[in-house]
């Protein structure tokens, strides 16, 4: 099937957008439109400089015989400044409050267009480590690592807090909740992550982090690294932190119950991005 | 900004792909782009011509002032046929099988690409039904649902097996477990679905649909309406089929544990897609 330039940069678009951090060949490209290489490259361009003007993120040429494009989505900061503006406006709402000083953050994290733009956030701010799989705890945090999963092209691995005879055998630790100081057992599947696998962990909430601690532990069981820690919500004022390296995107300053009021503010997002460990490249203005 | 044809076509394609069963309003993209109807209208008719050749889906035109154009995803005929005996393929691998003759899935689940393949396939079944929301039970069924719900436009509620606090108040229903014919609980949060809604039910297995028909008793509670059933495998042979009209992807025909033999074929799928309830306009040849 020959194809004019202006369907193939729609379809180009379409397979890019859906194959991110995967290297795509020209000679894909140039087989399936009957296109010379040439003209690929000029369409590439055209894309590459849309999707960076349009805040989409990049394509990147990787040149040579094994070479190809390579799309990597990346939100630009002053959209991901109004973003985390919008959720922290969103959390702070005062019918939040549950008994407890808990918040109900059910109704957000149902719904996929902001889990989504989660994921895009978290994805650019990993953009650049070598990670292999994504880890969550069940229950609320998988829509999250779905989400940054599928932006950076790797497996979600979930962990438990109870055995399914349905995930084989397990490896299973024990561990403190920070909060509640009470000792918990968290379990993953043998079969699902393998030994020296760089991980990048994802979760909704972190109050002093001890669920994450746990999968820490449960990683060195199996050999593995953390890539990163995200988590949507963190909480403030907790004085023991067990973690010391993470992004989050809200921060949770003070819930005064009686007042009904949700103090919410930027989490640690910026930070991260700005320093030149994660890549300063990515929010330098263009 | 002002921008060529050619950058248009990749914008509204990422716009349109990221907004599936929107309505977008022609002004949206001629004020954003500073451009004349006319030329727009032009755009979409090219990404509609693609769309539909390489079978990503389809843009509706809507006429009138309060019209404008909407992406419906869809998975071709063929597409959807070649995909699903790969999965078929995929989950007959021996290894699979653990003891009591369950299955492991987990890799399958776990692979964001398949997954929002899955997805598209679901959303693609379901297109023209009335959905406001995507129903699945904790925890193997969720990013199976947000995979639906995204390419549908409407949120997920998930229901659990235990309460948790950060969720508020709850309904809960017993259900008899088809298979095991234990009495088990079900709950939903009080908050997390609109009386009178119709629901979209989507899970991950399917044995004797005591969990669905538990959902189901569920939505009563809120009086809402079952607008669809889908499921990625279904286990045959089972003599009291409790749920009736439902989607399969994939059957478990026979599980041999002696001989490490499992034997799977084609879900309902087909079947349902082929209805004129459905829509048969879906899979007609263009």
């Amino acid at each position: 099937m020959k194809f004019r330039r202006s369907g193939r940069l729609v379809d180009m678009t379409n397979y890019m957008l859906h194959h991110p951090h995967s290297l795509v060949p020209l000679t894909f490209f140039s087989e399936k439109y009957q296109s010379a290489k040439s003209s690929i490259s000029e369409d590439l361009t055209i894309i590459k400089e849309t999707f960076e003007q349009q805040g989409i993120g990049t394509l990147l040429t990787v040149p040579g015989a094994a070479g190809g494009v390579k799309f990597i989505p990346k939100v630009e900061a002053n959209e991901a400044k109004q973003f985390i503006a919008e959720l922290c406006e969103l959390i702070a709402k005062p019918e939040r409050l549950l008994p407890g000083g808990y918040l109900y953050l059910t109704d957000l994290l149902g719904t996929p267009s902001i889990v989504n733009k989660i994921g895009r956030l978290f994805a650019t701010v990993f953009s650049n480590r070598k990670i292999d799989v994504v880890m969550t705890v069940a229950t609320k945090g998988i829509p999250l690592a779905y989400a940054v999963a599928a932006q950076l092209d790797v497996p979600v691995v979930i962990v438990r807090k109870d055995s399914k005879v349905t995930e084989g055998s397990t490896v299973s630790i024990n561990y403190v909740s920070g909060s509640s100081k009470r000792i918990q057992t968290m379990l993953l599947a043998k079969r699902s992550l393998k030994e020296g696998s760089n991980v990048l962990i994802i979760d909704d909430f972190m109050k002093a982090g001890g669920t994450i601690n746990g999968m820490i532990s449960l990683l060195e069981e199996f050999k593995a690294t953390v890539a990163g820690i995200g988590v949507l919500v963190e909480t403030e004022g907790v004085e023991e932190r067990l973690v010391d390296q993470y992004v989050s995107l809200v921060k949770l300053a003070d819930v005064d119950v009686r007042e009904r009021n949700i103090h919410v503010t930027e989490g640690t997002y910026f930070q991260i991005v700005n320093t030149k460990e994660i890549g300063e490249e990515l929010y330098e203005d263009r």
